[in-house]
């Protein structure tokens, strides 16, 4: 094992580790969460409460005790710039407005960057008790169990998952759901871009397109979907590209010309 | 307690029984499911197995021998029609497209229809152990909790479920979504339309829209949004309604308008 290798292998299990706690953290307050106070950000439907930030700042305490001089960029607090050529990049719960409301597809979602890729993606899903997680040329598992994507599996025969926000405009979204369902296609949303991403990289969806996603709601799930044997459309993490949205896509092998058709990327 | 109100309790309490049964045996069928020999109906979207037949079986058998006179219309096996007045309404496993792709979105659904209306509506959610149960006049449960809607919920600030299947074009799905967006909207597509049905009636989506579905799909979730205080539109029941397709709508109070006019009902 080289440097690189063990400095990863440190890292994913941490990360792992943190995903865990994470989410039972943020299971408990949806248990209770008739007693959350929820605020909105950007519009109405954007949401945020304090179990967002408190799991963050776990996993951020987590990192900084253990890897001081690595970056770490959440959703709810932001970009600390690091020392050691690792960047943490977090979701604590993808998929808030399906917590706020009671609905099960929310997740935890932990990647970490070294040399410009997603090098660990770990995504917890709480309700449902799965531990998706990978690590550059490690491979994915679903709860120990390796996940491996063949070409069978096309946007005829399977479903493609999407998302959408209010960075792009209602047409263009309608649009995407025209031309996926005139050719053939079958879509679902389930209000978790990282949950979605996972899903592909267990074949259970054949791809995932959002015309606008920042890179804590898909760097881990790109991970995955990587190691998993699927293709994914590079996000920009050099510069100011790691705080802004990009275009979202990964599919299986058997969805990436028809899926990049579609999304026009 | 008067004769119908007797008959109505008996029947209640064999479909939460025999929901529960059906949910374990399809459990069963998901946890194996890369043993299932998956076909095709009207077109490469619409999948069943044999577990939706051996669920749909396992109800109707439970059925005829506790109430023999009672009709019973099946998503599988079609309608067979009874003397009694009361009409069951099954679908099997409503989400077969996320159940044979291993998503837990699916649900067994089981309604009776007594004087042209649900008066009884069953819907249980295996892979979240949920149990959604109400009937005419009883109110509606979660888990054994009573279920209520307010009007604070819109369509601005809450989650609308949507559903498409090829008995609509994809430019009025396409022109639905980007309606809803417009007027300030969010949504999911979790791939079972009975599932958020019930969802609207624990108040976790504001409301439901899909263009088409059939009896089995709709009827269980419409008694049980009925009963927590929403809104449906009718669905026709009579004579040959029963097996055909029709728009289904249902919503908290506080979306009825809003809702109507995007779906044009």
């Amino acid at each position: 094992m080289n440097s690189d290798e063990r400095e990863i292998r440190a890292r994913h299990a941490l990360a792992e580790e943190l995903a865990v706690q994470a989410g039972k953290l943020a299971l408990g307050y949806f248990r209770n969460r008739d007693d959350l106070v929820i605020e909105t950000k950007s519009d109405p439907q954007d949401v945020v409460s304090i179990a967002d930030r408190n799991v963050e700042t776990l996993i951020r305490d987590g990192v900084t005790e253990a890897f001081g001089a690595d970056g770490f960029l959440g959703e709810e607090y932001g970009l600390v710039e690091g020392s050691s050529g690792y960047t943490w990049v977090v979701d604590p719960i993808d998929g808030t407005s399906p917590f706020v409301h009671g609905m099960p597809n929310w997740c935890v979602s932990i990647a970490v960057l070294h040399g410009g890729q997603p090098v660990i993606g770990v995504i917890q899903v709480p309700c449902h008790d799965e531990l998706y997680s990978g690590a550059l040329g490690r491979g994915a598992t679903l709860n120990g169990k390796a996940l491996t994507l063949d070409g069978v599996k096309t946007i005829r025969n399977a479903v493609t998952g999407i998302g959408a926000n209010h960075h792009v405009t209602p047409a263009s979204v309608g649009r995407t759901v025209e031309d996926l369902l005139k050719t053939g296609g079958n879509f679902v949303r389930l209000g978790s871009g990282a949950l979605m991403l996972a899903y592909v990289a267990a074949g259970r969806l054949v791809g995932y397109y959002e015309p606008y996603m920042h890179a804590w709601d898909c760097l881990g799930g790109y991970c995955l979907v990587r190691e998993a044997g699927g293709w994914f459309l590079p996000f920009p993490v050099e510069g100011e590209g790691l705080t802004r949205g990009a275009p979202v896509l990964a599919t299986g092998p058997g969805a990436i010309d028809d899926l990049r058709r579609i999304a026009g990327v």
